[in-house]
């Protein structure tokens, strides 16, 4: 069995691979797709495979994606084919969770304006600092990222309401309310956070009408995919002070212009796609990869986390 | 029945006040004592009242500190004439826990590298971002703050070490050691956070040896008071790399004097004297205060808080 990985994992990564599968041809080529028409298993960040890749790739019969965002994947050259598609979702909750509160307490305790002081040599003790605590925040996107979220929240005694299509019940969230009524839930939040992935019913969800019904002093967090929301409405809410700061991690284009305004705004944290990083992250995927493959060299062909190429989640 | 407070609480706090007091008289005047001879209550942040002042208040009988350090007070003076002290030990925890949390999380999610690379319009993804989960704590001072410090740690997946004078059980610890007994806690910390008053016996608490015993990417964070360590001895520890940073809200001489080298410190983060700062600070203080007012008034003689003059905590 030949299992091609197009990103390369520590020398004592690909130790625990080579040592577990002794039977198994493992491949460590960084973006490189030679070996891909006899590859049986890939395993990628999912950013690099094209339809024609999937075309010439005779013996692909399960992609592993060591990352969440599936959209850069061709899903109908895949769906067509076949091949059984699997992610890691669960691996980003807890870099996601630590950052999604890294920047929220650094904001209510002052951090940037304390580095600020530092660097200028003034000690300077006017920080304005307030309190996460007392706080009511709606999550958009109650899922694994987004519950370990309100998990996380509700210790800090933050109020969470969960915003998902259906209204349904999720965990960690002290309320729900659907997308289509999140317009009456807006007006209560101190804390709008996003972590929805990017599909048709999420493209542009937030509009003009959802950053007015935001109270003006509003942090909006958006750690899950750019295309939420249109750069322009975005820009006007906060240039017209309809909120209040935003916290942005993705971007309708990435890497983030140059020449974009936030680079210059004194409300706009710009955070380079990175909320998910984690020195910890491959060593996770390969938890979740190594006893999928021992199952799957059993015969098993129901990966953990499969994802739907025709629903794109 | 006369009230003075050396600080001024906002327009409302003091309308709230008279509203629930119209019997007693309230004075608000910033550090300014010439009402003390005549004052039953002073409400004071403790750092304004000399042995002077204590000797030629003839009707003090409660002093009411609307904060929790008390070292600055004229502890004999004012044990002597049997003056009562309470503090707000408590109000104190949710703002310091908070600040303890962002600080952490901030530097596990590489915050400060994400502000500089933002401010130079640089989209670097090169954070080399890590986890607060699976890390392990030693708090010095498992007290009310402490222990809330204790409680969001375990939120995140960190192991706590409470460690105080006798290691008996605090709230939120896994697990307790003596001060005496702190050397064979160290060498397990990934972080190492003081939150302790100064009195005689944590004055210089951690020595040389400490911090030789701790690891080398140790974070060290006192929320307490600076003489908790001499300067020279923490300064040698981050110069040489036997411990990996330090987030200090407190030092042996404040304000931090402009030539010390810590300023100039990439692995320092100075923090002045403001992790427990909070708009909700006065509002919190006045409700410690005003039930303990009515019942000093109905004759009562003890107040929350009660703080020990000659123990001094």
């Amino acid at each position: 069995m030949d299992v091609l990985f197009t990103f390369v994992p520590k020398e004592n990564q690909q130790e625990r691979l080579q040592a577990e599968f002794p039977e198994v041809t493992f491949r460590f080529l960084y973006k490189n797709k030679s070996f891909l028409p006899t590859a049986d298993i890939v395993v990628t960040y999912g950013e690099d495979l094209t339809a024609d890749d999937i075309d010439r790739a005779d013996n692909l019969k399960w992609i592993m994606v060591a990352s969440a965002g599936i959209e850069k994947m061709p899903h109908a050259a895949i769906a067509d084919k076949g091949i059984i598609v699997s992610n890691v979702k669960g691996i980003h909750k807890t870099p996601m969770a630590e950052s999604a509160l890294a920047h929220l307490l650094a904001l209510k305790r002052s951090l940037p304006f304390i580095y600020e002081s530092q660097r200028n040599g003034e000690w300077n003790r006017k920080t304005h600092s307030s309190e996460l605590a007392g706080s009511t925040a709606i999550l958009f996107g109650p899922g694994a990222i987004g519950s370990e979220i309100g998990r996380l929240l509700q210790a800090f005694g933050v109020r969470t309401i969960g915003c998902n299509r259906s209204g349904d019940k999720a965990e960690h969230m002290d309320e729900m309310v659907s997308f289509e009524n999140s317009l009456t839930a807006l007006p209560k939040a101190d804390i709008v956070i996003a972590v929805l992935p990017s599909t048709e019913e999420t493209h542009h969800l937030l509009k003009k009408e959802h950053f007015q019904a935001m109270k003006d002093d509003t942090i909006f967090m958006n750690l899950g995919r750019g295309d939420l929301v249109e750069d322009q409405v975005l820009l006007e809410a906060l240039e017209t002070g309809e909120i209040g700061q935003a916290v942005l991690d993705v971007f309708e284009e990435e890497p983030l212009p140059l020449d974009h305004p936030y680079w210059q705004m004194d409300n706009v944290i710009i955070s380079p796609h990175v909320s998910s990083h984690s020195g910890k992250y491959v060593e996770r995927a390969l938890d979740v990869f190594i006893p999928n493959l021992h199952d799957w060299i059993k015969g098993a062909t129901s990966p953990s986390n499969p994802v739907d190429m025709k629903r794109g989640y």
